[in-house]
């Protein structure tokens, strides 16, 4: 098998496929245009300079493109960079596609949609259950593709379910612990927490915001669904006022962008859970490369804290 | 005719009939219940005690009843007080009715209801104009008569609608004089900006919030009804999305509860044409009774200030 | 068994055993004293008034004195209040005791020490281990006995090891799912964060703060307390650092009295294991008296939000 | 009539007189000089790199001179930038002038000093129009050409005047929808408001803040300057005050400059006029070149949001 | 000599004149009116009720008559109260006068004159020192007997002279130690700083704002003064605007109202000597009659904190 | 005497020593390394390129090396640059060494250790007094070598002593004004205040945090010595809670990292003569190069201000 990316160290060469995320056009000081490249595996993503591009070298070395490239690994700036001695697009015949070089979450999409399934089918409140099921119909397509952000936390391939299921398995242990909890309303409420992102996103590769996304924003978008899946059930309990609550206060305050905080038990703990895998998986991406007794970068969406494993942490 | 309870002066007599807005039971310390009572007109209100109450009176004189009261005007702790000499309910043949007690806008709500719908009239975005021309009919007789909050502005019968009317005559005057604003998208915002408040609220008596009110909240509640509108318009544009944009960011600011900052130049307008109006109508009220060189009480929504009226503005 | 004064509604006649948790006197507009009780059992407790108290009353009903009331339910302000027709003091043959009117955790002292213990013996860092060891031999009967705070959660006796022992099964369940967690960390970050609070409150019963405890505070408190524990341990690992560490930051931000903020994983999940926890005591104690269908009182710590139990939770 | 530099799309030829509005010296990794030039005309300006740039060149080049510039327009880092083939000074014959490059109001001064002088014109309060008329004529030769800011708002030649313009037509509409607003009052504040920038900032053109302007601030100068006129005119009624403190709090809050903020109704409205003058200004011009469905750069002083325009708007 | 108010213990028996500072009818829950009274001396003040008061009483007892009281001392909420058993006005014979109950600086007027008029003297730049002597001579007979506030620090006659003694005398020390600080501009900053005080405060008995204070505050109002002198004085140089910004950014940051922070060295110390003898005050007054080993009440402008005077400061 | 580099001009030519400080390799657009050289003597640092840089040069010219320069002084992006012409090792004949190139306080180690003991020698609280000789004696070494922090002020070698002996001699002139102050708490706070610094620091020269330094810091570092100082010594005086807290608070808020505000007096003093100290050394230093009438750059840690040199201060 061949070695990820991010596992090269300075001074190493380099002789591997790799896939173009993203081509920017620059012009050097003796006036000739250059590419800034950031080539990416699974295992993560390096900087190359590709000097004196022609127009040519902008139209093959674009965006999304697999590239065969050599070269050697240096430190440039407290970062490792990719110095090119030979790149050249895939041909036919290398046999890789783009799936090979996007991460993925580490569970199938088969497998977490199984998951999903259990823990509606377990509801017992068969209002929260139908417009559970049902929007997870409507939306469970996208739903099992899409990351959970574009950055931050879950920013891969089926991040979103994968960050679903594993709060779903969280709030299961919680609800144990604590039994005062409503499970049904727990779940349906995790399941339909984040599911407006396959609106706000534009997709899971080369992810951005759409205009509905900027403008509404993925709370406000599953609080519509809601309500809309609840007039096409003919549901009218109280139980779509509390499941809008649920997603509208997830955020916890104001100015984290909900416009109510958790006036409901269970919505409380939901801003809980949801932040507890957030950060855990945040966490353990930062920490995934750090060596006992050292640092890591600075995580921004942490309060832009930096943190240290322990050197007896072998 | 004759004169409203805010126009005594200390040591004059009053003998009037009133409404009992609020009628609160507390123990004198001789161990004797007695009733604190909030009596109201048109102009204003005013406390009054009612001592060693039977539990009859508790029942006689609760809130929403007329009663005839003789009594002086006290000073007591920076406001004035209704020391009572005599109290009886109000007997059929006093010809007085709850209406005359209770503040209403200075407008009527058959003008101002053509006022609205002249605006709609002109607007020129057909999906604009059914959308709002369609949520106005569904909620249109709740909003003629709401007021616009339990307090703070415009806190009266027909408040909503009134504050509506004025802010679409404030935008008519701004887009007259910054001919690039968009008038149709202006307009249709200002009406429905604040029609959630049809559901927020309870009504336009002793109005208090919804459960829905408090767990939703009047921004997300209208945001729902124009994506359910424009469903059942079968309406598909952008149009939607920035319809649901204004109402969405028209607090301005995620803290003020705003889910999305304004992001459209409408919505940006909407959110001062809504301040300017609600604050000249906060200020308006409180200066009303205040002298010349005189300061009025705090405002506590203006950031608990206290305004000067100069002494030179006879 | 005796119902608990948590338990009366209005209306409804008192002739019960209650603990005089404050007695204030106050001068009545008739000159007279009297005095202002709070009266608890373990379900709760409710205000009285004691008036034309004379200077041997002041005496007989002063804080921690069982009396025996008769009187009747009041409603008062949006409280109940108890309205004495007769008050005595115990008398010997009342046969009750002070401990029988105190709020305790739910689970027996013994168990909680038992179930702790397991925790550090799974240990497998001695340095960890020993530390821990330690500090809870030290201070396990004071450990034992204390609450975790005098308001706002675990504020009763052993609320203290009971907030402890639910944080260790959250922790044990979370590092389940989250298996890069590091559990000696966890574990012993947990029996040791609050540890300080035996030295910060003056005791179980009437708890109020040390002048230690207002000066320093149970976090530099524990975190000097583990630095002299290695050095008499002869420990000299990083460990030491590390727990240090953990307790010195589990308030989680600078501005919430933690000098530094988490930079450490488990530092981390040990902050949001306490809060959740804390956050679930809360909760669970204001809504329970709370019908479905209704709002709590506002919860001061919870940023003084009032908190909804749906109507379809029976 | 020749086309403005901001109406050029990437890759179109530039063969125009271009005004250097300010020249940077760098050094190339090769180690000879060259120049980061700012060229502008009244539609708006570009970056423009001169390569291996003489000593001569620094001098020939420099701020505020006029060039000749023959080259292409390039995109670089989402801005476009002028790739230059030839670049010569300005000759005797091309007949051009630095006015012609510079932005100004879109209305004459003389126009704009004729519609303040009739809004003081139409002053009732003697005092009030005599201390407004003094100040005008002491400093309205300044007033009529300096820009109300160095960047943000109206940053253009005759800004100052041309804002004041504009909110006195917004007041004006104002007042006669609101009619218990003082015009005198709010005529004069705005007259009035920014007059110290005269004194804070450095002239019309390259504009800097003096020593004064950062050691005073332009809110204190005029108060001072108000102070004066008014010992000079020996006024001394109350309205010297007054005038005082609609400047001195029409930044609104402490944190924004106000050392008092609005106590007098018609400082309230004053601030809300401003800030709607000066949003409506950035928001046109942020908005200008934007097409329908594109969002605008980020707006720095309006919270660096980006704003949409609908795609319908056509 | 009489022992002062403030030395009293709860049980001990009152027999002396005091002044009444402030005088509040209330109407007791037996209908009748009452009074009650804070009563002062040089030492401090305590609160008693006057029940049963007459419309004679309330005239007889107001603000700033001198009583004769008999009584005892009690306990009430924390503080010492005052029970009347016997109360009459002043008789010409008892040979008391107001300035006998009013607390004073503790240095004479005509000493801290002389001070002040010694720092004056040995100032070098003669521009400072001219400005500096024609403000103090315009409003030296006030500023030698206003206080510096209406509460929280030198809130006592000759107070404002006393503060800026005491700055005087620091600024001396730290510009000893820190010999590059300009003495000149120390000095007549910390002489001007707080001048306008005597505009901005009512007088040295019963203080309360002016309207120019409230609409102005006393830092505009000297910084007006300093452009008035200068002008007066025909001084041009930049320390008339070098003075002004000393004053103008005393408060050391916008949001506590200073329109400009400090951005001279001297105005950031003098800021600093400002805040250290104000607290020192503030601390001095609040400790004096706590014992060793107790807590002070709570100090509002010290962040509400208690300061706790250690036990082995005997 | 060698004119140092914080002294040339634009355009004037070095030749002299100069000790690198950091070396930062880069890839300049040809392909080929650069390194980014600062270097540095007494008087301040500049920057220089060292283009073509082979592998050898990266070694030779690394951090703390001195070097033989000749070159001439640049502009660039407002800081001086040297462009070199030639650079080389230090040779054994050069004569120089590296501690005549780094900043040093202006008094010997000697003195100020001389000065801190009397401080000690005039305590009259032996509890005192024994607790702080103690740990001057522990750390002494160290203490009289570090600098006060990394960077912002008292960066230089024996900073860290400097900064508490002008501390010292501050806490000794107000406590002569402002008697009531203690004086052993004072000097003690001070003289310990910041000695964690000497385990949060890694040394003297080329300065960085340690782990500890990041994971526990100076305050907590330091409150741990004084509580196993207090063991060692057998005192159990409430001097030890004390001497704790003035340490632990003397950040002055907990978002400033004080777990605990200034709750004695004396803490709350000692927050300012730190603050007073710390200021007055980083404007001395900011203002050292400016020229009357100029502008300072701006200094982050003042609140990024920048700071003016009167033109009247020559």
């Amino acid at each position: 098998m061949v070695k990820g990316i991010a596992h090269y160290e300075v001074g190493q060469q380099v002789d591997t496929h790799l896939l173009i995320k993203a081509s920017t056009k620059g012009i050097a000081s003796n006036g000739k245009a250059f590419l800034t490249l950031i080539l990416q595996d699974q295992t993560g993503e390096i900087e190359a300079k590709l000097w004196d591009a022609s127009q040519d070298d902008e139209v093959t070395y674009s965006s999304q493109t697999i590239v065969k490239v050599i070269g050697d690994i240096h430190h440039y700036r407290g970062r490792n960079q990719l110095k090119l001695r030979n790149i050249r697009p895939v041909q036919e015949d290398d046999n890789v596609k783009i799936a090979d070089f996007l991460e993925t979450a580490p569970v199938a999409k088969e497998d977490m949609h199984k998951k999903i399934t259990q823990y509606i089918f377990e509801m017992k409140n068969s209002n929260i259950q139908r417009i559970t099921r049902y929007l997870l119909k409507k939306y469970g397509t996208d739903f099992l593709e899409y990351p959970a952000a574009t950055k931050n936390h879950h920013e891969f391939i089926s991040g979103l379910a994968y960050h679903v299921v594993s709060m779903l398995d969280l709030a299961k242990a919680v609800s144990t612990l604590y039994p005062s909890l409503n499970k049904d309303l727990l779940y349906s409420g995790i399941i339909l927490h984040d599911l407006g992102k396959v609106i706000e996103l534009s997709g899971p590769i080369g992810t951005t915001y759409t205009v509905e996304g900027n403008l509404i924003g993925h709370i406000s978008i599953i609080v519509n669904e809601i309500g809309k899946a609840a007039e096409h059930l003919e549901i009218e309990g109280e139980e779509v006022i509390v499941l809008q609550h649920l997603v509208l206060s997830h955020h916890g305050k104001a100015e984290w962008g909900s416009p109510k905080p958790p006036m409901i038990k269970e919505a409380e703990i939901l801003h809980y859970i949801d932040n507890l895998d957030a950060k855990m998986n945040m966490l353990d991406r930062a920490l995934e490369h750090v060596k006992p007794g050292e640092f890591s970068e600075r995580i921004f969406p942490l309060d832009n804290r930096s943190f240290y494993k322990p050197a007896f942490l072998k």
